[in-house]
């Protein structure tokens, strides 16, 4: 087959390129999210994209694994690549035996999904995941928490909400309603729903069904109601403390006896955390967050944008103990959760706490003389040696006007000008770009601009450094 | 088909884990390259792992073709995962033409080829490539010549060395030795093999050929004495000072007229790497480097270990001026190279510059009574807190031996002990392991272990903090 002369650049549906100014901002992302979990002892764990199709979808639905992209291999083996980082994680604990217990790893890294792509939904996106793996105590999902709480103010998220409850709260109201187990099921994915639908649209589903908007009916469950009055009780236990959710708790379940140890360990995560100095508004024992309810075991978390609702969940996990059943048929404790790193970072931006910055670079050092590229290459060490991210301009525009205007859509703060009259004074000149732009809004004429050279000045040679410092820490302030 | 009971966990042939301790050692060499080439004000870029196979394949050999891992959509369309970093670039050069010129971006990210595995040969590795693209000035040669030096010294690989040399004085060479150049590229390749089969079979190969070590017939490529012996001349030019080689270089291409401006471009990066402080036997001027013939285009350099030479080039590149070609039909300058983060942590392992880290933790909070959990948990927060990263033991041993076991097996420095004796007394017992160990191999008897309990002391409860960090800060020292 002859080459054609070009190919055209572009990429599969769902896949996207990841440019400098989103990768600063995910780059400060995951950067304080593994500063928080190695300071919390958790280590990195890396496996490879491409896993064995039975090991990813061994007891996986039909429904996911419709969403794997298989691979083929030279030995036309039957693989995929992966599409999260738990299946990975159960398959290592299953490997190697030999693994210290707990083990409390995080892992970054792109997953697959061939699902149909829309809006911030993408075929490749990163997962940020931390478990405990061998950990009973409640402790470790009390650190989970906490965790959420203290990346979200790592990244200066703004305010947030980490909500948690447990998955076994839910099955003590089917119980307390006299729901038998064949039936909770059913029962559980409708409350699930309850953010999305509203509360009349679930009663009449856990009763008679309705007709949607588009006319399809939608079949109810026949509850009696009296068991739908029961449930709608336990959907209104709210409060703003946490203790007194727990008293409403304890009071609906008195007739329970089984209530009482699930309520004792959401107690005593809830007491961990107030004395911890977690805020009450910051952790919030929510009864009415499931979260994939046939997966997770016991408690189970999600974190919000208080600014930004609309994003949903951006962090979120649960204690599941069922990890490697798959693979060694036996039942490891374990407790974790996944940043939604595109989810969060979209919500970022949106909020104007992420992004826009399109540089590392500090300082742009024009190239003006030939004569003076050696020295000007040297100053440009000189900055990079006291720790100041700097760059030669090393591209075709011989003008400054063109050489500035990049520093200007890359970002770059501060440009160096160092021509033969800065040189016989034995000056460079500094020129801020950001007190540049300020000032010339004020300039209307041009030549009036010109003179005055809105934010540029001179500055002794030997002053660089200090001098250049003293504007980048300015400008940061 | 009915899910098996249980699955084998296992990785398909050339593909393998990066368990916590190779991670730990991955993350620091890539933290070293990433704050190196941040200072050098170099952005990240990150591209998805699948790419339309004409994007990847569209001019490379059916050699490379073939190495593709092909991926299977939803939607049936031709792709497959990326085998190097330099395609992708190329695409996104060509699909942004917006990004700013220079565009110099590094990305660190998985490449896989469907190769044949061998020791130390994954078909999934990870590459860390630098480029400056739209740079055509020298100085951007140097700077990654520079940046190749500041990286291992700031991986602290030891004692290495960066060569450099330029694909155009081998073209000289063949002009010089009246060279056809249609032979040209047979004689090179040739050249290349120079390391790995030595001089004379070389000078066989390049004249009447010879029968390998398998009995195979190597052919040979028929130069006149004359012509190899200029080969030769040219190939014994070496020196440790790089204005020797240039001397010498410049005599022997004296009477070729072109060859001026191809030397003096050398020895403008030399003399610039000379003025930046880069030690002439850390950047040598060494002819013999070539690099994959075929698509450098000038400047091209390579990095050796040497205390371990037998790794190979651990980071190389080069200027290679065809990068768009196949999208744009535009020629744009391009130069750059890749860090070889498998090879080079391979040799980093092997010299014990690498490695043996196993935990983010660096005190282990013992769990010894459950009425002091909440204290206990409170404690690891003070450290964490401190930005002393610290883990309470979530595991499920009760022993305390068992959870000092756990530090000593997963590395952690220190572990805490805290129980109600110490509780009286306001105290808590910090136990440096390394010293343990040191001091236990002394003590032969048990009992006399027991009663030593060496490298344990207690600390009043309030000094926690302080003590901690002594005790780091002396076992770094």
């Amino acid at each position: 087959m002859p080459d054609p002369v070009t190919v055209e650049p572009r990429l599969s549906r769902g896949l996207r390129d990841l440019l400098p100014d989103q990768m600063l901002a995910r780059q400060a992302v995951l950067d304080a999210a593994r500063q928080v979990y190695e300071t919390y002892g958790f280590v990195p764990l890396a496996t490879p994209a491409i896993e064995y199709l039975d090991v990813l979808s061994g007891s996986a639905g039909q429904e996911v694994s419709q969403t794997i992209f298989r691979v083929v291999s030279p030995e036309e083996e039957p693989l995929g690549l992966r599409f999260d980082l738990t299946v990975p994680l159960a398959r290592v604990i299953a490997q190697y035996p030999d693994l210290p217990r707990p083990f409390r790893r995080y892992q970054v890294s792109p997953v697959f999904r061939a699902d149909k792509p829309g809006p911030g939904r993408f075929r490749e996106f990163t997962q940020f995941d931390l478990d405990s793996v061998g950990a009973e105590s409640e402790i470790a999902d009390t650190e989970i928490i906490a965790g959420m709480c203290d990346t979200l103010a790592a990244i200066g998220a703004g305010p947030y909400q980490v909500r948690f409850s447990s998955r076994r709260i839910l099955d003590l109201l089917l119980r307390q309603s006299e729901i038998p187990a064949e039936e909770g099921v059913d029962v559980l994915r409708v409350l699930d729903k309850l953010d999305k639908i509203g509360l009349d649209k679930v009663k009449k589903e856990l009763t008679v069904g309705y007709v949607d908007e588009s006319g399809d009916p939608i079949r109810g469950l026949g509850l009696a109601s009296g068991q739908v009055e029961r449930i709608e009780r336990f959907l209104e236990i709210r409060a703003d403390d946490r203790r007194e959710v727990l008293a409403q708790l304890r009071e609906y379940f008195s007739g329970l006896a089984e209530a009482a140890p699930e309520l004792d360990l959401v107690e005593r995560i809830s007491n961990h955390l107030y004395s911890l100095g977690y805020a009450e508004d910051q952790t919030v024992l929510d009864l009415s967050i499931a979260r994939g309810l046939a997966y997770y075991t016991g408690p189970v978390f999600e974190a919000v944008l208080l600014d930004a609702p609309q994003f949903g969940s951006v962090f979120g996990g649960g204690r599941y103990d069922d990890l490697v059943m798959r693979f060694r048929g036996e039942r490891i404790p374990a407790t974790g959760a996944s940043l939604g790193v595109d989810r969060l970072l979209a919500a970022l931006v949106h909020l104007g706490r992420a992004g826009g910055r399109k540089s590392t670079s500090q300082v742009l050092v024009a190239r003006i003389d030939p004569a003076l590229e050696a020295e000007s290459l040297a100053m440009t060490y000189e900055l990079r040696r006291a720790g100041i991210p700097a760059e030669l301009y090393l591209g075709l525009e011989k003008s400054i006007g063109k050489q500035v205007k990049y520093a200007d859509s890359t970002g770059i703060p501060i440009v160096l000008l160092y021509g033969s009259q800065e040189k016989e004074r034995g000056v460079v000149t500094l020129k801020d770009m950001e007190a540049g732009r300020e000032r010339a809004k004020k300039l209307e004429d041009r030549r009036e601009w010109l003179a005055a050279r809105p934010g540029q000045r001179e500055v002794p040679r030997a002053d660089l450094i200090a001098e250049a410092r003293r504007m980048l820490d300015a400008s940061e302030g």
